[in-house]
């Protein structure tokens, strides 16, 4: 997807929301476990419910390979379904992969051929040669940590470098890379008075930010610092939405809280 | 696996070898394709040969997961191999995982109990909270990226950071974590001369150094500078052992390669 195409479904839907897909079995509806996938069942009934409200999904790997082959093969179901029934929608590996050349080429394959996701995200520790294989592949987006929304973050994303912090240098020094164009990059949502600086680096890149509700951070400071003239933002949203009711009208119930958010976001882009 | 397990193999073997098992189909000998699983034959036969000279397999997760299902279930089999066959290896997944709390617990628990990986390899780039999780678990390791051996370290790696390097800052951190005496770190071979540093900073702990030999790293100066008392040093060679040969001969050519490479341990062990 390119991401003009994106822009066009963000002012359609008139949403930016991307729902994470973060499914633990210890969380889930009780009764789905009796089905023979409930990780895909699971996500089908959430996207089913949601799919109008957002213009992205984000499964985090983590909670498939947790699961082993069984996992892997909910996973492929899952985007597999989103792409058929709804290509529209940006799917985002979350996967923060990152290693050296010949070896990102691999994970590149993996995600964005076979399993056709429209994007990655990407750990910049390892540099210029662990990011480019991703960069190399057209209408795919590689979605680079610059400043998480965790604690550890203030470890070393915030220490100075070189006269600035060390997401700002992650920032302009991947603004160098071959085909740079395809770059996003993750800025969480718990430190918005950095939207600013980080804006003055990158006026117009999309931003992925995590940190929304459960972790904190508040949508209205998020977009007023961080919005660019082609919204250049997508928010997301896990536990807040998938796991808003565990009975059996949890689909509904992750729309309702999809609806909310949509419709802040409907208020934000109207201004 | 305890770090002590792990030193009196490497007295026993007079090896610190470890082999890297990153199965590329296209490199792998063509009459191995007809097989049902040629990843995990491949493996088989390496193993077979060459478990006598190393003290560690790694795995690079990339190369596995690039073939989707068939490559985990492939994962699965070699890893259940190694430990059933020879449980006095140390084993490495070689994943470069790191994301917030939860999500490293989820990865922790698909490496460390469900594979039962003795170790995973880690990007420090998100802090505490992502490494942590990770070294809850008693008697597994954590390898934490530190120098790498690619050009892109220098893109951040070798920045300096209030005074010192990255990869200092990195090392000096990480030793504040809770249950840090399980971190491992990777250091790369090409870099040989920043041993001498490294080791003022973390005197014992283990390194694994990629980049011997492929990369044009020297094993004499790696171990000149960086070995400790208790050898601390796992070196790793993938391509150099596994794709010796692409023909019938390739595992007595990946067990001769290993051979060599023991015997020069060997002697710098028996100095």
């Amino acid at each position: 997807m390119t991401t003009k195409e994106l822009i066009i479904q963000i002012k359609k839907k008139n949403s930016f929301l991307c729902i994470g897909l973060d499914v633990d079995l210890n969380k889930i509806p009780q009764h789905l476990l009796k089905l023979e996938d409930p990780i895909f069942e699971f996500n089908k009934a959430i996207i089913d419910a949601t799919h109008h409200l957002c213009v992205a999904y984000k499964p985090n790997i983590a909670f498939y390979e947790a699961y082993g082959i069984k996992g892997w093969q909910a996973l492929e179901k899952t985007i597999k379904y989103i792409n058929k029934n709804h290509p529209e929608i940006f799917t985002i590996a979350d996967a923060k992969r990152g290693d050296i050349g010949n070896t990102s080429t691999m994970y590149a394959k993996a995600f964005f051929e076979d399993l056709e996701f429209d994007s990655i995200t990407i750990a910049p520790y390892m540099g210029k040669d662990s990011v480019e294989p991703f960069l190399a592949f057209k209408n795919k987006h590689t979605i680079l940590l610059a400043l998480t929304s965790n604690q550890g973050a203030f470890d070393f994303q915030t220490k100075q470098v070189e006269g600035k912090e060390l997401y700002k240098q992650v920032l302009e020094t991947s603004k160098t890379y071959t085909n740079s164009e395809n770059l996003m990059y993750v800025v969480g949502a718990t430190k918005a008075e950095y939207f600013t600086e980080i804006r003055k680096i990158i006026p117009n890149s999309f931003l992925l930010v995590p940190g929304v509700g459960a972790q904190g951070g508040n949508l209205q400071d998020v977009c007023k610092y961080g919005m660019s003239e082609n919204v250049g933002l997508l928010i997301n949203s896990s536990r807040g939405i998938i796991y808003a009711s565990n009975n059996t009208d949890f689909a509904e119930a992750a729309a309702k809280n999809a609806k909310d958010l949509q419709q802040e976001m409907e208020t934000i882009l109207n201004k």
